[in-house]
Formats: C-alpha cells, structure tokens, sequence
C-alpha cells in the first residue's frame, strides 16, 4: 500500500478524525502542514488545486483526493479493511452518526472552541449560542453511550472516530464535558486503542 | 414496495430533502404530522420512540426506522434505484457533498431562517455569525455548479436533494439568494424534474 498523504494541523480535530484512525490502523502516513492561521486554506491556490471548500483534512492516495472528514474516515476503512461496515444497515446506521457528528457535534463545537481558545474572543451571544448547541449534542451521544462500548456496539467503526475528533482537546474546550459520564469513558476506551496519540502528538503546529 | 411514512412538517427544509425525492421517485409515501413547534420532538416519548436525536425527518419502511437527512436519502436510493450512486468513488463523491451541506450549508441556513423568519427574532450578533457562514458555504457551492448541470455533472442524485433543502423557501430565507446564479439556475433544474412540489404543498403544516 502506497503511503497516505494527509493536509493536517494540530489544532484541527477534523483533520485528527483520520490521523488517528491512521495510526489506529497502523499503516504509514505523512502529514502535510497546512498553516491555516495564516489563512492557506483561504488563497485561490488551495481551493484550486487542494480542496474548492476551503478545508481541511485531504487526503491523497493512490491518485486520488478526497475531502471531508467522514468520506476519508469511509475511504480509509475501505483500503485498509479495518473499522468499517459489514452490511448495508451498518454502513448506514455509521452514517448516521457522522452526519449528526457533522451537523450537530462537531460543529458548534469546533466553532467554540475556535473563538474562545484560539482567537480569546470575550464571550458574546455566539458563544452562548453554540455552547448551548454543543452540550445538546453531547447529551444525546452521552444517552447513546449509556448502554454500548462505542458508538455501534461493542466494536470501534469509524463513527467513533468522526464523534471523538475533538474531544481530547481537554482544557482547551471551553465547557465541562467530565458531566458526560458515558462520553468520558468512550473516550478513554478509544485512548486505549493501539497507536493512540494525542492530536498535538501526531500533526504538526506553527512553530 | 410497501408504502414509505415520513415523520415531518412543512417547515423542516430537512423533511423536504426525503420528501422531494419520494416525489421524484413517484412511489407511495405518507405524511406523519411532527408538532415541532409545540416541542413534540423535545419529548421523552419522541426520543423513547422515534428518533433518540430528537429530530425529523424520520422513515419508517420494511420494519425499519432511519434517522438523518442523507441516511434517508440512501436508503430510498437503494431502495428504489433511482437518483443514487454508481460506482465507489461516486458514493464517495455524493458523500463530501451531503457532508458539506450537513455541516456547512444547512445547519447555518436552517438556523437563521428559524431565527429571524419563524421565531422573528430581532437581528443580532447570532444571526450575523450564521449569516457569514451561509453565504460562504452558498458561494462554494456556486463556484462548484459553475460548470455543471449537477452536483455530480451531469445526472441528479441524492446529493442535489440534501443541498437544495432549504433553498426553496423563497421570501423566508433572510438573505439575497439571487447574488447566487449558478445555484438560482440548478434549483431551476432540479424544480423541472417531475413530481416537484414546494415544501409547502408536500408536508403537513399546524393548522
């Protein structure tokens, strides 16, 4: 197998979503910095000839390039036949949670953690907002967790790695997230896997 | 084929996304009135008996229950061959866009329209951070549209009906769409396609 190219940064959880199921699935990889606060993802250049919506994580492999954090979760799966789906209902029932992901989780989330750790805007209404947006989404993948190991049973699949992207970030995430009790233990049964790294251990930062 | 049941309401652009395509589909569906707005889907029961997310759309079909917009979109893909994936890379390819939409296009668009067109709040700092964020993922996806009939090229897939959502609602979106002509001429096409209705005229709204 050819090695896996992936445009990272170490702030990025949506980037960390492949990096780690990389390292997961210990195959080699290389990271390609991408230096997003000084606004590279944003130039012409990028969204011409690496990703026309202006983000990150891409990878490339084999000739191909692919964007969007769940199709590369979907892709690694396929090439490395490790953490996917066996059926039809499985590979939906994954989709499921990385669109909620997606949609409901990682967004406010990654927003919030953006303006208040990164940026050190003063708290506002947006703030508010998302927070609000993100612990509601946290108790519903809390609920989930109740009574499974991950997030499809007993087995890690992909949609753990898309729902944990940015969860390690610790005091960086500007809410309580030790009230998930079951979202906490998940966690630390991910961390457990072989391989495991912390995001700012496995993709590169500005210096 | 047994008939689809579709939890929803006039109002949810993410309701429509199903909703449009069973129409295009022309096979036997049915309506289940969801009272969102008197906080039906906030309910233990909803959450018990429907969807654990709390959301619609939700498909009944064949003894099972799909959550998620774009979940439910493959599954009739699959279910009725029409408007889905031909090959791996294309499932991938309709994959990045639904994403995309999830995460970057509906979820700001379906919130600042809730905001200012159906709950009338005053204009604010909220809706100005939701608004950035609608008209950035609406410029990617006319730049994407600029040289092709589809989201994919050519042929209308479950990717147009995830994207196109929201984008129907006219005078309720609180922004000028219009700025947006390769979008305003793709929502023209997919419109053409048979069995097209307004939101409106194919969900159930409060009397």
């Amino acid at each position: 197998m050819t090695n896996f190219k992936l445009y990272c940064f170490g702030e990025s959880g949506n980037a960390y979503k492949p990096a780690l199921m990389l390292q997961a699935c210990a195959v080699p990889w290389q990271a390609v910095f991408v230096d997003f606060f000084n606004g590279e993802t944003k130039t012409e250049a990028f969204r011409r000839d690496v990703n026309i919506m202006g983000e990150v994580p891409v990878l490339q492999h084999d000739g191909r390039t692919l964007t969007q954090s769940g199709v590369i979760l979907d892709y690694i799966a396929e090439a490395t036949r490790k953490f996917g789906y066996k059926s039809e209902d499985e590979r939906r029932e994954i989709l499921r949670w990385m669109l909620f992901d997606n949609h409901k989780l990682t967004s406010p989330v990654a927003s919030l953690r953006y303006l208040i750790t990164l940026m050190k805007k003063p708290e506002d209404a947006v703030c508010d907002y998302l927070r609000k947006r993100a612990l509601g989404a946290l108790g519903v993948l809390n609920a989930h967790l109740s009574d499974r190991s991950f997030v499809l049973g007993k087995r890690t699949t992909i949609a753990d790695f898309s729902l944990c992207g940015y969860l390690y970030y610790g005091e960086e995430l500007p809410f309580d997230l030790e009230q998930f009790t079951h979202v906490m233990n998940w966690l630390d049964r991910i961390k457990s896997l072989p391989g495991w790294k912390h995001p700012y251990d496995l993709m590169p930062r500005k210096a």
